[in-house]
């Protein structure tokens, strides 16, 4: 037993030195990156292109799509004009390091500000899994119910942003906000919000500049 | 590197040993039982609450909860009169024939004819540890989106049957049903497809009926 628990130890202790590895690229670069988190479906690749139209002029994107198997994001995200590279993990429920180091020599990395990573769809693996970037932010979407912070916690606890997507289907779903938001807060009290609907658009702008503002204050 | 190939195969050997275990003690029970796999909120207790109901006088029902933290679910189902019992998995990604094991006997047995297992939500892991069940099934909701046959192979692979839930938000979200077809057939071409509205009912008879001519052929 003690033999596992020592291996995954040494994989973890790997992760984060090329974690590291990974964040000074970035910051060389003077790259800002984002991980991002959330289950199948809860609108990542959408979320993505939204944001790059809220930004328009303002930050120079790339993007890193994680999946099991499949480049439709990666050409979903590259019809959109975004430089973009698509990492297939062959079965592994997550990114790791190793895989997004293995993808930035495929983007111009001179050329941008902000690297936004997709994660693998999934409430669970990704959040043991550091990537070198500098944030990480979760997507919730309306029909996956309110009762998600209560139940995947490891990482709703781990997030600097939440964004709260889909919201114009809450007419047509049982969804209590002051029940999810209760457990969102518990775990995460700092945590900064934004309801959003990649539909009607709503809550992009707010997204956007407080984004905008972040990086500068990094920078 | 290739020792720890060969743990992970040893981990994955005990636990198919521990499924045969499981499924020996269903079939000296008289018991069918359901692995029902699917991401998070795409609606795993409410579907067992309607197939409940939609089972009625005809099979006796027991449930199996996992879930990473809290026994929302369990209680749900039990509040619905079903016998039941929670595993948290302690952050695990999945469900193992080891914790099903553990949980078989806080259920009256020999007073059930099917035991539904409800797994964590997660469209990767699940698929690869065997429970002991005599079928697995996998829930996919139409706010997912119609790309995830394509993006999680895997799971879509490993099932008998699936269910297409949340249909009455067709309207409402963007969701080709025949590029959703597509994908299920290359990976799956003999799957049963059962298309469900929880609020509405539709389809939940279909799914019932089938289920219990399934149930009287196994036995």
């Amino acid at each position: 037993m003690k033999q596992r628990i020592s291996i995954v130890e040494n994989i973890l202790s790997a992760n984060d030195q090329m974690a590291n590895n990974n964040q000074n690229i970035f910051n060389e670069a003077g790259i800002f990156a984002i991980n991002i988190m959330a289950s199948p479906g809860a609108g990542k690749t959408t979320f993505i292109i939204k944001t790059l139209e809220s930004l328009q002029g303002r930050l120079r994107i790339g993007v890193i799509e994680g999946d099991l198997a499949t480049s439709i994001d990666a050409e979903i995200v590259a019809a959109a004009g975004l430089p973009a590279v698509q990492i297939n993990t062959g079965g592994n429920c997550h990114l790791d390091a190793v895989m997004v180091s293995n993808a930035l020599p495929a983007l111009p990395l001179e050329k941008l500000d902000l690297i936004l990573v997709e994660n693998v769809g999934n409430l669970v693996c990704p959040a043991s899994f550091k990537l070198g970037t500098h944030m990480n932010i979760l997507i919730a979407s309306i029909p996956e119910g309110d009762d998600k912070p209560y139940k995947y916690p490891g990482m709703y606890r781990g997030v600097e942003a939440l964004i709260i997507s889909k919201i114009d289907l809450l007419p047509y779903v049982p969804f209590n906000m002051d029940y999810f938001r209760r457990g969102v807060e518990i775990l995460n009290p700092n945590i900064t919000t934004f309801p959003v609907s990649a539909k009607t658009g709503e809550g992009m702008d707010a997204w956007a500049d407080w984004l905008v503002e972040k990086i500068k204050g990094n920078s």
